[in-house]
């Protein structure tokens, strides 16, 4: 709302913040005025050379868009303004044919879903990005074990390809979200109150010129109080920036001091501690990612508008979308460069698992006394005792009167090896990455 | 949360009550459990007749929702209660198959995905009815005149039949985004920490045949910690409520006492007041809309999920996501309700158009007068003085220095006629009728 | 996020803007550098000389917002790269003395402190502003009778002024709450871990110059993770919005065309309707309301901070704490233009009941039919199906075999006569101007 | 919603349930209608043999809230049929003083605000108990030294005393913030449009006598559309549940496998794996106070009702209030279980900060070597290098050039001792004590 390059940067890129910002908006508006009068001249309603005449004058540069804002305030929106400035830089006898037979929600809608293709472009990018970075962490990491950690206890090994894998299928859901909300952007024509009874006869005829030199989607009628486009790109956006946030709070996780097991490729500094390598970037797509889910009611909302112009929900959707795409493509953007350099520490991966005394193998024990003793009750609640003795899982399994009974200690050792109960693991990689690379992207 | 059939009712119906509710969610645990058992036997990994067992007992009438609920403070979850009372449920040989490699994750997501499918099915009906009750007002009143109002000023005219086609449009996209959410409910089984190990060779295999049993589809990996599918939910629930709101909305408007150009079907009461006709109805779809909104932001922030369990976005989910299955559906119901016998006034639609004196046709007469005098600006400041000039609009034009000159009474009059400005009205009322009746529902 | 100067002014004013954008957000964090330079030299940690050679650089007329905020994207915080910027204009040897012992959180937190507090100003401004326009209306209008309307329905005889005088006891309300929170402000001072370790003895005593020098409270310990302050800024921020929003709810629905009671003192015009007067300041601020309510969960999810400094909880709260200042004291000031320039038109209040027949009355009437036979449900069915007989309200009273058979027209007469049913109209009115004038403001 | 006892216990208590259910709404509607005739007969307007007539049959056990919530279909609310079933169950002549002047909202609200007063004593005794936990651990764990973590990483020497102190002022401001609001708490009568008509000359003092009765707060003037006081309430509630939330978190944090610093008293199991001990309460309260946060924005939301009675916006706050209650009050009780049996591992607190290597001494040495070379910069540079290589901090702080230039290894040794720089550790913690202390509570 308010300027705020001074935070922006750090929950964005600059190149969605260019797609989504004032400039953005402005030649959006703009190419939308153009693209209606190219639609109407098409269609014999006003003369080629003023439609012409009027997209050489629509160019965000010959526009203040702060003096529109300003101007804004009395009507409620920027489009009063900005076609009455629009109006004075073309020639005279074109002059009237500017905004002809259009109402200015038409301009603002159809400009949102240009800023949204545009935007979106850039999201599916970084989401592509992203997705290689973890496939490629997937095989590079096929092996690595690790503890999978459930309620932030070690449960039972995994390895780190296997974490990447569901990252990576996350991701692939993600996109497939966003492309068919993508599909359904769509202009917006309907004149005043959805008739097109301004352009008599020629309204459905324009309609499709206008969709065709824009390149977004023909609407069947004017959607103007039926907004179930909007709503479905939030959904969308919202699942993008969920599911960065997923991977980025895993990368904090494992880069906390007593973890280790990762580095952000450029971890930032403190401003009074020097030792400090914080995941800043992680934090930042955490940050936008709730922001962006906080967006999300606003947009859902303006699907409850009134009559033929909502008086309120409409206006309350330009700021929060066009945030939105920011901050769910700067999520996107900037946890595609943390997974891209991200550093693996395998070694502490190991270690940390080998310093909990092979407890994540409890599960494998407890199945391998009751296979023999034929009691899974007895055979878990011997496991648990010797998993929470202060002498080492391993030891208090040897000396466990039901364990140590059916077990010997080679059996133990044995069992204790977590690269031999991975179960479906490399299945589940196979597969992810199978789904991934066939896309037809 | 707290047991409200105090209050449910209002905002949802007895079968999405019945199917969102502690009775429904406990057997779709028992059906999960039954499903597992029946998937390990179908792969030979636990004995057939151990599974029928275990199937037999999986009835939710055995056990009691309460008493799980207080044993599920200490775990969180009910699903580590519910194990040990089915377990006692089944005969002695077959107990230690109860809940074979799988963690209670496992069989809450699934149970999520049953209970969401079966909402889904009455949901997906109560919106059919909806679209069936809009398309039935589009073609009965795609003539009938009234005033197309925006931020609830009257603009232009439109017709009845022109808003309901707006509605019908509103609710097949709605229709459209859960059918596709819905074909994402998949089965979820990854044991503690998804690589199903206590399973051994088998996972992949047992995934697809638990799959098969409950009719739900295979995902290519676990998705504990990927909760598109979740999310892709809410956003369609979110669109449904939404959709089915901002036809409420236009009922109460309509509804108004100064307005009355509609009244539902079976109108509220007042504890006081013996004359009031509340939109009863509308007004809970309104507020059940919001609720439901309300909820998308937890279900999103559910996608940022820790490693391999999340510690508390995994919890949060449970009762928002059948409150907002419930809520949803909820809207769709009572709004297909009062659409179907909304009574329609059409005297007070055009007497509330005749009675602004045909400003409404304001944009229509400003563009005769420009197309005369070839001033378009001139001629709208013409005919806005007139609009708000006393007299009444006809008279005020008339007199008007500029308009008076070109145009006589008599045009003026027929310029004032709101049955020929309505534009591509009956063309985007074939085009919604059309989409609606193409689709393959 | 995105500089959006082409809509914020429709939300909020040109001092709010200017309040918390850029400009003012980096010289607060400055004067938070200023001032903490000066509290150490206060405390004998730092030289005089150094300290006020700092303050003498703190002008944000020195330094790039855009700049920094591309500089701030890899530490994750603006901060670090203005304090290296600070550094770099002082002299040498003050150099090293720039944000002596703080961390960045402190500096951030503390000029979002000070951010609020200037913004509070404007804010409270605005609000007593409006609430003086509340009172304004609530004396001039205490006996302009109209419609009170609940669900919509005109349901009881009310005033304008008691309208107002509600309006009033809200916008006081809220006042009272933004008070509490504003007391609240306090500077954050912790250092790199809330020790202030490096300042040795002394932390203490520098805190305590450090609120002084600010004018902010003294909080009895750092508050890097208790965010208590923000949380009730937050939370009395959203009752400012709503608070406006339901004033210019009812502004709408006034205004409407078939309503006509009130109109905005400069409506909105339209691209293309030339009668329209949209009441498009009014929809500015519902529109601002809806933004700044979905900001809430964003500030109170900040709470929930991980050890003794966020990963993204505390980043996400910058901005949606500029946005929510300006758009609640955007929604307020708005409010207030309306509200003191608003056009009542006590003819149509009047004209409104009147068409609607003294169904109004209706509780009236039937409590004296009830008075009379000592059956208040055989009332109450009576007055109800006479309200609802198309012959108008009145004649099927007198009509009516129970009601004709105990009041004669005369005595209907009297009772439909609104300006005797109001009950404790004048006393309410009263209370509410008593309390507004008794508040020590 | 739904009737989810099966999850509801995970996320509050029994009495939480058991105040916000439906027989407490129930009985809360009741001891309304009972106060209102009470009041009506202290004013002498209707007999006092009605009134008590009436008390005695206001006990929820008479009628049946799933009876209700069906009736209440139809009116929107469960008033209209509670009244009815009311006045079967009194005596004929008292019949018609049911409910006298009063509308279904005036009951509906003040039933709200009894129900928010019995919790709210309930929430507040859980905040005291937690207060009371955390300044226990606070004394106890003055001088635990462990690490001070900031984004998850190691920051500063800490004392777990000052951590506790921190989360003891947060829950004290939480604590303050609640009681702002409960004195808020007030009835609400105005009948059917808010000016008591029905009531003739008595309105005003049938107020008074029904706050005394109820002990609630009189309000100057009926506040059905005056909102303030819910959202001031949802505000506060929203406070507490992050509040908790934050030390929940904290404990997750702490409980990790790889920190091992804390563990729950009763941590909870897993349905599979033997060794688990999850820390089910604390995902819990994290759980609860994400859903809790979700619902802010509902009774925010709540503020923006139209004319004299919402149509929507009320229906909806009904349940989320309740369930704000009990999330809010749920999320403090499982905190104040939790933190007043925490199992503290100072142990496990230095060596996690031991096997560091003393990097969280590294703003100290920086300091140091700063002070004896006067070149801050270098300092911070030549201390960072130390800090990430990997031949541990003091043997590399000795070998640097610059530090081993001007420290030698006893000095490292000592400055690396954290137990001496704990800065105003002491200090906070004894100001947290003492403005806990001195609270009148």
């Amino acid at each position: 709302l308010t300027g705020d390059r001074l935070f922006a940067p750090i929950f964005t890129t600059d190149d969605l913040l260019a797609a989504t910002g004032d400039a953005a908006w402005l030649q959006a508006l703009l190419d939308a005025e153009a693209a209606l009068a190219g639609a109407e001249a098409d269609c014999g309603l006003i003369p080629a050379a003023a439609a012409e005449g009027i997209a050489a004058c629509c160019q965000a540069a010959r526009f203040d868009p702060q003096a529109l804002g300003r101007a804004a305030r009395q009507g409620g929106n920027p489009v009063i303004p900005l076609v009455a400035a629009l109006a004075a830089e073309v020639a005279p006898d074109a002059r009237e044919w500017v905004h002809w037979g259009a109402t200015s929600q038409d301009i603002l809608d159809t400009a949102a879903m240009l800023v949204a293709r545009r935007a979106g472009i850039l999201i599916d990018a970084d989401l592509q990005r992203l997705a290689g970075a973890c496939a490629g962490l997937t095989r590079t990491h096929r092996l690595t074990l690790m503890a999978g950690r459930t309620l932030l206890q070690q449960a039972l090994p995994v390895t780190f390809g296997l974490k990447a894998a569901g990252w990576l299928g996350g991701v692939d859901d993600a996109r497939r979200q966003l492309d068919a909300a993508r599909a359904g952007l769509a202009v917006q024509l309907g004149g005043a109150a959805g008739t097109l009874a301004s352009l008599g006869e020629d309204g459905p005829a324009v309609l499709g010129a206008f969709a065709r030199r824009l390149g977004l989607a023909e609407p069947p009628l004017p959607w103007h109080t039926a907004r179930q486009r909007v709503s479905a790109l939030a959904g969308a956006l919202g699942t993008v920036a969920g599911t960065a946030a997923k991977i980025s709070t895993d990368v904090v996780l494992m880069a906390q001091t007593e973890v280790g097991e990762a580095t952000e490729p450029t971890p930032g500094g403190s401003s009074t501690l020097p030792h400090k390598r914080n995941p800043a970037a992680s934090a930042a797509v955490i940050a936008a990612a709730r922001r962006a889910h906080a967006l999300l009611p606003v947009l859902f909302t303006g699907l409850v508008a009134e009559h033929e112009r909502a008086a309120g929900a409409w206006h309350a959707e330009w700021e929060p979308l066009s945030e939105l795409l920011a901050l769910a493509g700067g999520a996107a953007a900037r946890t595609a460069d943390v997974i891209d350099g991200l550093e693996i520490h395998p070694g502490a991966m190991s270690e940390n698992m080998a310093a909990s005394g092979g407890v994540v193998l409890a599960e494998r024990v407890a199945l391998a006394v009751a296979a023999r003793t034929g009691d899974r009750a007895a055979a878990r609640v011997a496991v648990g005792r010797a998993a929470r003795d202060g002498s080492g899982f391993a030891k208090a399994l040897s000396g466990d009167a039901l364990v140590g009974a059916v077990l010997d200690p080679a059996e133990i050792d044995e069992l204790l090896d977590p690269a031999h109960y991975l179960g479906a693991t490399a299945t589940w990689i196979d597969r992810a990455l199978a789904a991934h690379e066939a896309e037809a992207w």
